[in-house]
């Protein structure tokens, strides 16, 4: 990690583009090698289009993924582009009646760059008044906030009083969902890489946060919930899905998010060798694919924002400066070093304007 | 197999109760040295009970499975008890007012043995007219029936003109859910392990059936299907079930019912390492759990009793004679040997009496 402050970031408000463009396609983990920061082209403003400021870059997992050749949801990045993902910066022109200079904007999955260009008509386009809380709209609302929501209310089907059990539970996403699981009247079991997680897992709302590295998880999922859990949150795959496989209620569901363990191995990763259980438990195994709710965000988004008022979704951000640090904070996803949601802040906020 | 006939089956009404009675857990596959053929108690009939003389033993994959210590739906077959499974038999005394001697009854699990008292009023002790087609009731009914029904419809919300894709499919389970499918509107591909049995299960309803010996199932199945299957209709597990997650299209249903491949191994069987791709395709996969649909079997049963009537429901039996091969016989089940539903006769039919 380079040692980078706010002091070091340039100017916002140079029409400058530096890029992390792929030069390689990783092999295991992204290494500051398989990318290169270049001066990149300044973007050109058409109209119907607006020109954003990029501010802060949101790491996420699925980042890795979409830099490996392969049946994925979208196409790989290819070799000498930017590498892809989401981030939030401020509009600084604007040619479409929709937006204005100084509101927050997404810009789509804008990647790891200074400026870009979106199209104002572009649905995955949103803006925000000036005012909005960019930060946590990263940290909750454009990363974890549908996956939280629809995994556990449409794939998990959550009921009141239902018994949980959320894995990388510090991490963005199992955050937000064990305190969405709350939330919608469910007891929460976490599953976390550290003690100081486990209790902020626990300040959060889990009845108990287990330390993945500390403790027997099978003998102490057991002794918890006796009768097993009736939702299964999974974002790691491996090892503890398993685990958790031989730990579900009668009808139970297996929420699929991801497999953090498995993102830079190479080859067939083992698959979860308790499957069968699923024919014991009549249970399912649902895999989550947040494009399929596009449609719907607004209905996670809302529920979000509307916990947050009543000071019932806490967030915590691990934030890096500078184009620099990319790869590294975007491996913390997959070592555990980040506390809360990681993000790379590449300039210091421009603020509402005028610019 | 030992070679025995009809005329080797000792006198259906003789009062001698031969069983086969599990000596040592079984480590793979079924040895005849694991079990005894032993002269029995001869069961004793009492108020509210029926006495059955067996007929017909079913061979069924989770017989198996209730051989070994585990976390099963069932408790494990004591050592020194008869082996537990289905079949056929007839009344030959009662004390219930609703069974007459001459009826056909399952009696429940009534395991490997040639007579068998059940409680009348047991909801698993179905009796059927001294008419009735006993051999199809073990070979569709009793044994594939449910799973292959609710399968496709309950789990796998079969829809018209689904792409169905069923594994083993020239088995007792398989053909039955080719024929299901068929004739709830979806069109039909069927792995199975013989050019014969492919050329039967395409004679029964599958457009096409692959020889998982003979061809290259990945780019056949691609071939054949570009979009992918909406179905998965799994009953074998291990590489078949990996590869038909490559092939799966968006919103696809894997409905797992067992895995033959697996039932035999001992420690952990490797999982489908491609289940990441139920994230991909927005997919799922279920368990199937026959006890979760007791109380609707019969809608099942009446399902396939019409589809008989219109002659869109084949089967096929694979019958040997006496409880020396009840061994043989259930790994034959395993070893992909038989064609068609495996059974024992263990006496001549004694007809409807009077006796």
């Amino acid at each position: 990690m380079t040692d980078l402050t706010l002091a070091d970031m340039p100017d916002p408000l140079t029409r400058a583009n530096r890029q992390v463009v792929l030069r390689s396609r990783p092999d295991g983990m992204l290494k500051n090698d398989d990318v290169e920061v270049v001066d990149g082209p300044m973007p050109e403003l058409g109209d119907g289009q607006i020109l954003i400021r990029m501010v802060y870059l949101q790491m996420d997992a699925a980042v890795r993924s979409w830099l490996d050749e392969g049946e994925g949801y979208l196409p790989a990045v290819e070799i000498g582009a930017a590498v892809r993902g989401g981030g939030m910066g401020r509009i600084i022109e604007s040619r479409h009646p929709d937006y204005t200079p100084g509101m927050w904007c997404g810009g789509g999955l804008p990647g790891w760059q200074d400026w870009v260009v979106a199209d104002g008509d572009d649905p995955f386009v949103n803006a925000f008044p000036p005012e909005h809380d960019a930060v946590f709209q990263i940290a909750v609302i454009a990363s974890a906030a549908a996956t939280a929501y629809f995994g556990l209310t449409d794939l998990g089907e959550i009921k009141e009083g239902d018994s949980v059990l959320v894995s990388a539970a510090g991490g963005s996403t199992g955050s937000v969902a064990v305190q969405a699981a709350r939330n919608l009247g469910a007891t929460v079991v976490g599953i976390a890489g550290s003690d100081d997680k486990c209790r902020w897992v626990e300040s959060i709302g889990a009845e108990v946060c287990l330390n993945r590295r500390t403790e027997d998880l099978a003998a102490r999922l057991k002794e918890i919930r006796p009768k097993g859990f009736d939702i299964y949150f999974d974002n790691v795959g491996g090892d503890i899905l398993d685990l958790a496989l031989r730990r579900l209620a009668i009808g139970a569901r297996v929420v699929i998010i991801g497999a953090i363990s498995m993102y830079n191995d190479k080859g067939r990763p083992p698959g979860p060798s308790n499957y069968l259980n699923l024919i014991n438990k009549q249970a399912k195994m649902v895999g989550f694919q947040g494009m399929a709710y596009v449609q719907r965000y607004p209905e996670a988004w809302e529920r979000m924002w509307d916990w947050r008022r009543e000071e019932k979704m806490d967030f915590k951000v691990d934030r890096k400066f500078g184009l620099e640090n990319c790869v590294d904070q975007l491996n913390a996803l997959f070592t555990g070093a980040n506390t809360g949601k990681a993000m790379v802040q590449i300039c210091d906020d421009p603020g509402p304007g005028p610019y």
